[in-house]
């Protein structure tokens, strides 16, 4: 079965902002009855990944060449916890972009309500661990999406 | 964003087999660069609770009730590995219930190879872990949704 | 088998620091070979929760009474990666405590290395999600406890 | 800091069974109350690798001849579950090695009382996911360990 027969399945980017609806599974879940904090700190880097692949970068290619994305910074706001069986959505919104690092405004909603917000610093890094220069590809790529974080 | 404007998060289903795509995440891997065998014991589960909420039994509904599903036995082969960023189709196939058992049979998939194969005994506890019968309601819906598990 | 014959499963609290060793497996790796993010953000919390055992402070307790920890902000920097095998130190410090807020400066070492550097800010909440004031004795026990953040 | 500072970490050999304490946190439990059932998955799977440890086989070295310990079958029972700050056992015994597959069985206790039961068979797998031969140090280190799977 073609990825197209799912065509919602990497998110819409509209406006700017790029948006993932994500179900909330058990897996996300603690026994406190809410979404487990890491859980948030996953489904904002699903959306940072179909974010990616909508604009035609994929984490297999970079890795074929040696780059892996790295977070370098996460702050996290959490506003109001998610429950099993919601559809929260994640919005993405590209940031500015130096030579080796790109700004990234995440949120978590659900219907209206902002659960999450998140600032992320992403880099690219070499197998040792190494942050390397964006390459020039990838670089015009997240400038040409690139929207003030708010 | 109302749930239906996603018609296919929680797949679809057809000839007695429930299907949900599921894409492969960083979160899913592990340092051998595939997926790591418990990210297919979660995306099972992503199956059997979308096969659930599609025939309209839901976790929270349950939960409000004082019930939860739990597995009492999983059996499962793993014949391939999936990679970052495919998307993999789980199969969801409910077999024989009896008055506290449900027997379910389930594939992921990825195109036409079968990766994983499994067979689920589920069962319904109360919050001290205790198996209970299945209220009729949902034996009968599970009944009608039944195939023999090959 | 009881607790105390693993006495260092919950780490230690010398100089108002409390330093919990945890191993690196499978689980914690993405196929970038090196720990995924958000593993060490599960990995902060395993520090943050057996600091707060050996201060006299149990989830279970609180959750009977109706109340669990959850964050409100969590910023990390993350400066080197650990790999498979690895054993890291989670180091945690207590810092301000308000009436309805505390704050936590953590690291993860690997041998000398910071790997992974968090200032958290936990808040106590009940079964709606909504933030409450600390009970005294918590209160007391955090401030008696706190250190300023560096 | 030293992994022999922590000389539990690995857990313990004797009598042909390897048993290793572990911590229940927020991160293991669903929102059911309990240990969410593919975090006893995880659990095992670091009871696997600390007998691998302590019989003096590394997942890194291996990594390094281009290799990887994967499963080809997992086969779980639950009969009880766990609960948060719980310190459980993973009790691994060695079975029956062939050309290319090892059993082992294992076990997950809380004090006297059997939590989970698995069998599991554990293959070698090349980058490109084949099975292959057990290199004969590491078919005679596991023989060496072997204990009939009761």
């Amino acid at each position: 079965m073609a990825d197209n027969d799912w065509p919602d399945l990497a998110g819409h980017l509209s406006d700017g902002v790029h948006r993932l609806p994500v179900r909330i599974y058990y897996e996300d879940t603690d026994f406190s009855g809410a979404v487990y904090h890491a859980s948030y700190v996953r489904i904002l880097e699903r959306g940072r990944t179909d974010f990616l692949r909508v604009v035609g970068i994929g984490h297999r290619e970079l890795a074929a060449a040696g780059l892996n994305f790295a977070l370098h910074r996460l702050d996290v706001t959490f506003h109001r916890p998610a429950a099993i069986d919601d559809v929260v959505i994640v919005e993405t919104t590209p940031g500015e972009v130096t030579a080796a690092r790109a700004l990234v405004g995440q949120r978590i909603l659900h219907g209206e309500t902002v659960l999450v917000e998140a600032a992320v610093t992403v880099v690219l890094v070499s197998p040792d661990g190494r942050a390397r220069r964006f390459p020039p590809a990838i670089r015009d790529t997240l400038l040409a999406r690139r929207k003030p974080v708010g």
